[in-house]
């Protein structure tokens, strides 16, 4: 059983550890780029109006004890997760049906599946697709059982987050614990420290790798006269979380040694270009200071157009479906981005009905494909009467559910007794916008210190929730070009926060000390 | 003559330039470390309470032309430098005559003496001294001559900053010179970036490597039982050029394994001290967070304690007091320290009078002293009557000159015309406390763009002015163990301003682009 594990950590802090740590945190990130630009809650806009400010990202001063067998199987998983979501995306019949039902409630899905139906109508010119994955879990334990099991929460296909930050963690977390060297006193001694140290972080040299195999993958320039080629970021106007992006783009150039330049949602029209006469349709994109130099674009990366608050006017619609039709290697496609929707977690972790994973993964060993399913918390449609409807509608069993909306971008979703009555507030036809979980049951005792964005410093119950990160290239007929996973994220709030983006300090960026 | 490689710098900006190009240094600033904590002037305290904002150092946007033969000859003689300074510490019968006439007038320069006197009486139990030192120079270009000629403004032999953020600030300009890779756009074309980086910027290795040596050179325990090693920083209070400073301790624990401490000024007392009972008198220190857990200090590196605001109290006093008569190598002793007064550079750098270089280098070739004697610009005391008093009250003469006082920390220098009324406001036996001293004259039609702290960007003629960093390990018996040179700093103000500190935001950290 965890629970001793968890009952005894943290250890406790004097005052002066604690000024010690905190102080040594606070600097530690500003020094190594583990950071934000402060939201308006922590800075008043007034004071920041040249937006040179930043902050420390809001980090655990501890890492947090994680099953290590939980660990390796979302590790030894992933790259088989990167296959069955890029082989649901080629699926296009599939995702349709899938997606049906969600499209006349659902005006920003609709809206997506249009620009995927005017492009197909016009015809696909780039079969390749890229894929920068994220598959969140929690480790599941409940108080019945001996251990803990792996339980996924989410599977993002679209601008996963946190990748370049959560390295950081890991870098600070192993740091403090090693230092000084040969004779480790930032923390105070715990029988986890000896000889464990969180698991060095691969995501920043994963995630660009994936980028810079799509670069590669691209081939020469489809201009003529031929053009220096370029990865493009599409990015929302005043990102706080830029240097998450940047330690991507960073290593892209530095490494890779490939041009990457930055461009928000509302100037993508400016910027960017297919030339008419062209069917290739290079998308083009010249920078504005430099606006004799254009460059041809292999890879768009999208850390933007996730939510529908991305899109303010038709010309943001437009903007999506110029990249989506241009040559360039699209991360993550339109088709791509929709097979990420909680209504296809649903479909595949509904306990009964077809067994989709074993005909999207036709290769695959079926004791492998049985590690997936494992991995899934039974999850229910609620569009008909079943059993779905009764889990949610009877308070009992709705104490152990989670409601969550079909769309992505989090936020929103409803908790445990709220939820009988909440869907008892909307018409039964909006219902199948949202999907039924059963909850998963944190390890009970987890505790941590926070060190907000803010400077706040939160000791409390938290709740952990591991990323690991996947890359995948593939063409439209399912051909796999690169598939690799590498990298992780622990993400920890506190207890009586039910949802919270990690930017906005309402949760802490963490690393994992395996036992 | 240098003037058209200045006339034609930088080149203009478009608005789009200079959108991008600001936008880009303020977010390599944070992602890199190049930051400072911000002043109250940037954030009012109110905001910044816990302390966790910082803000991009105030830099250029383009490196500033800097003749070559000037750098070179500064980056050659800095070796030569270190040596001079080691030995005129080492000669304390010369230094106390050069006091002599300063204790009388300056009780700060009075109190260093007595901590000195102090410790001589009981006997110095380290022989061993550490310098880590900044010559700075200008490019002294007179508007009769052909070329410019390096001119010494100033020798630092306590706390030399910036060479953290130095390495960061040439590291910017080169990658913007040179991005995207193959294809550089971020800067308009100029013919001085063609085939043109500023040279690598090696501070922090150097300085480092000095502290480094340093620890080696201490040996082993003098406590018994032998207690772990570590090197100490003295830092003030509310430090906001912190990030400076770790650059160098980053360096020392991470590439060196030397456990480094932070201690402020006013805890000294509280967290070390020396045994009674041992008459090596290791210095002991006792982390706060671990109380069970003592070190012996190797080496005190004193980033405070410079200028006489560093000391509140008389247990400011004691604290000195105690590091000084400690075994742990201090860098710098108090000797050294006041080596570096002004008072020092002037007797060195009087036209007329004894040759003091010949005799404090005494194995040099004549040829590298008289390149040395080349950096002097003449400098005058006021002691008595004679051509400094004639310079300093005539008019037109003090129009050549500028006044400075003898204290270490900067501030307060008086400039060309409002010399001889300020001399005459003060009585003259206070007139011994100023150097009179000729002025240098750069470039005059140098420009640059700087990005403040505040994120104002400012347009205008500049001054540059280039320090180069060395360090040297020596035992008073003038034995040199480790002398090193290694990374410059290039600090570029506003001509319209006379005086700033850089983290004040009154000037900028800038790089060298050689012509």
């Amino acid at each position: 059983m965890a629970t001793p594990v968890y009952s005894s950590y943290p250890p406790s802090l004097s005052p002066a550890q604690e000024k010690f740590l905190v102080s040594t945190v606070k600097d530690w990130a500003i020094q190594n780029g583990l950071v934000v630009r402060p939201s308006p809650l922590v800075v008043p806009e007034g004071v920041n109006s040249k937006g040179v400010l930043a902050t420390n990202a809001p980090v655990t001063l501890f890492p947090s004890p994680f099953p290590r067998a939980c660990f390796e199987e979302a590790l030894a998983l992933q790259t088989v997760y990167n296959e069955l979501y890029a082989n649901i995306s080629c699926d296009e019949e599939w995702l349709c049906k899938i997606m049906e039902d969600l499209i006349d409630v659902d005006d920003f899905m609709s809206n997506l599946w249009k620009v995927h139906l005017a492009v197909k109508k016009e015809g696909y010119v780039q079969p390749l697709s890229l894929g920068l994955f994220r598959s969140d879990y929690m480790a599941h334990t409940p108080s019945t059982a001996s251990s803990s099991s792996l339980k996924q929460v989410e599977f993002n296909t679209i601008s996963s987050s946190f990748g370049g930050l959560s390295v950081g963690v890991s870098s600070l977390h192993r740091e403090l614990l090693s230092s000084p060297s040969g004779l480790p006193t930032s923390f105070p001694a715990h029988p986890l420290f000896d000889n464990n140290l969180p698991p060095e972080n691969t995501a920043v040299v994963t995630l660009s790798g994936g980028l810079a195999a799509a670069h590669a993958a691209y081939g020469s320039s489809k201009s003529s006269p031929a053009l220096p080629l370029c990865i493009i970021f599409i990015v929302q106007q005043g990102e706080r979380n830029i240097f998450d992006q940047l330690a991507l783009s960073r290593q892209l150039t530095q490494v890779h040694k490939i041009p990457v330049f930055r461009v928000t949602t509302n100037e993508i029209l400016d910027v960017t270009s297919i030339s008419d006469s062209n069917p290739n349709r290079p998308l083009l994109y010249t920078p504005p200071q430099s606006r004799d130099t254009p460059f041809e674009v292999t890879t768009v990366y999208l850390r933007a157009f996730y939510d529908p608050g991305d899109y303010t006017s038709a010309r943001d619609w437009e903007a999506r479906t110029l990249l989506e039709r241009s040559a360039a290697i699209k991360c993550p496609t339109v088709l791509n981005q929709l097979s990420g929707c909680k209504k296809v977690q649903q479909v595949l972790a509904e306990p009964s009905g077809p067994d989709h994973l074993s005909s999207f993964l036709k290769g695959a060993d079926p004791s492998v494909i049985a590690r997936l399913r494992n991995t899934f918390a039974p999850q229910y449609d609620l569009t008909s009467n079943g059993q779905g409807r009764e889990f949610a509608l009877n308070p009992t069993t709705a104490e152990n559910h989670v409601l969550k909306p079909q769309r992505e971008g989090g936020g929103n979703n409803i908790y445990k007794s709220a939820i009988p009555e909440f869907l008892r507030s909307l018409p039964e036809t909006e219902w199948k916008r949202w999907v039924l979980m059963e909850l998963i049951q944190p390890p009970p005792r987890a505790r941590n210190i926070a060190l907000r964005s803010d400077g706040e410093v939160i000791l409390g119950d938290v709740i952990s929730e591991l990323g690991v990160y996947g890359t995948i290239l593939w063409d439209q007929g399912g051909k796999i070009l690169h598939n690799d996973q590498g990298g992780y994220l622990l993400r920890t709030k506190g207890k009586d926060v039910n949802e919270g983006g990690v930017a906005a300090g309402f949760s802490s960026l963490d690393s994992v000390l395996l036992f």
